[in-house]
């Protein structure tokens, strides 16, 4: 199971999440945390700290399945296109091949109807596109 | 990679629908089509077919995964408890751990606030204690 | 098409909302201002003025038609079981059949979700069998 | 009632799912299905499928009432403009008057607030727009 | 406490209505009032008397205070960007500080997830720098 | 202006959230951390880290207008009753009238439609009523 890599006791909350953003989101993360920082410099360091600090960090859960989990639920609130694509990129950074990806979408249409589903196929075909033109 | 079983080229969808119900849901999703006949048996049909026979039924996505995807998009929308129970449970039949489950739902705070989160985890607990019982 | 019968032009938004609200929701809406009274007097009348008095009572949209719409709305939403059973009762009271209510509801699996659906028709379940009891 | 023509029993969902997005959604819908060949073919197929094959094709509500249904929903939902732009025109294929789809959003104001409805009157808009011009 | 001025009793909703949007939306909110005048006119007569000419001209609650509410709430919905942008302003236009909004906007981290709150926030940058080049 | 009073700098988060979590929610938010003990502990303690020790206790927007925020999100994103009823028992906490919370409820029909706004109303009178009981 793929998890975070351990950490050594002393390590803080900031540095363990900026290391999870790292390995997770690339780039992505580390855009949206610097966009931040002339608006809400707090709220960047608390999306490095609670969510990848906090939570991604944690055992119990492997990268994988918390990026489906997180494709998953962002595909079904269809409201945050911008998070999904940095997630279905992250999906791919942990190992989730395009068909699982593809896969986790499709099933939203049972969930959250066919428009979500929809969507969120047109955000993933963006960012394989987006890894084919790199 | 646990995924449906293979069937046979004369499988309808409503054949292979049932058999996905049956190992995914086992009582609960029966439970949810009897409850449909006298209202709405076509739609207890449709139920079976499109959601068991055609998604959950695809190779491409293990089971786990597709439960781990239901659980979270289910706990970030907070429209559906009954049916996130459902597929807690579902959860625990394919062989998802306490901790996977929980992981899962804890990470929708993230992406879908703490009530989210919390209302899935008190959702949790009520499925857990009901297995114990059993 | 069945829309509000005309109206005198020195009825008030509040007469004529009253009416319309008598009309489409019969008891239902009544109970639901007359819940208002204690806390919020001022939104029961803004709710006898607003969607009934300017919405519901305008031409150009038959009341079947306006209590599909709704129905599916409310259906899609699942944020709102109460107003939903008492909009599947108006739908019975402005002419809509059982069967154009539960496919008006089924079709929201599409749009929505199955959860979303299914709660939609335990609800209509609901409503129809307090009209046979009564 | 307008509902699909009688289909003989030999016609596929598939099938019968094609004449019935042809005649709803013209050629918004087989762009949306042309669109998912290269990343979700599957998904394209169930679209035809479940949606037009066998929820659109169900005699006991007309299309006219059902493209309401999903406008009212789509518009209340907030999170699929380009689907209910399609459905926009939908509505207008199938014979709603231009009239009839602005009270069904306008109505929307009074279920999901009036945020909903103003984006929901700015797709219609432009909907329109695109006809005239056409 | 700042609410709307007291009015003659003779004012109608609508001219009170023009006074609080005025106030408190400023241009923003006539342009959209102007955007409906050819496809819904009477909406946007609703728009003026129901929200401005009922709700906001309430005494009770301030508005900056009524500002807040509802940059809260759109922030959390996360379905009607424009419409949080032009409650922006309209908190800076009633005497909210720059501050008090980016607060606001970040505590809907808690209550509707990380991307509703970073959507909020980058449109409070946007309305911010518009400011600036104004 | 009322926020949380001024900490030493050694005080943990933990801490700090604690003493949030008692000035805002008083018992209601205990009971929720303790229901959390047998099944997500770690979750209980995020609970008060992150949203009472990071973001309520921040400087820069006042413990009413914090409450107010809340109330308006939660109503009306219509997904959390139970969180709703324990931040309408903290607005009264932190100092909100009555008064205030019905406004702050009452607008919510403008952004997130009648339903919502009703089922806010009858949370607020059921907390109203548990206090006159107590």
């Amino acid at each position: 199971m793929v998890t975070l890599t351990e950490k050594p006791d002393s390590e803080t909350r900031y540095d363990r999440g900026l290391r999870a953003l790292a390995e997770i989101d690339g780039h992505g993360g580390q855009q949206v945390v610097d966009a931040l920082a002339d608006i809400a410099p707090d709220f960047g360091r608390y999306l490095i700290e609670f969510p990848f600090g906090d939570i991604y960090s944690r055992p119990g859960l492997d990268l994988r399945s918390r990026e489906i989990a997180t494709i998953a639920a962002l595909t079904a609130l269809g409201t945050a296109q911008p998070q999904l694509k940095v997630h279905i990129q992250a999906g791919l950074n942990v190992g989730l091949s395009r068909v699982e990806i593809v896969e986790t979408i499709m099933q939203m249409a049972v969930y959250a109807g066919f428009p979500a589903a929809l969507n969120g196929l047109f955000a993933a075909r963006e960012v394989f596109a987006a890894n084919e033109a790199a």
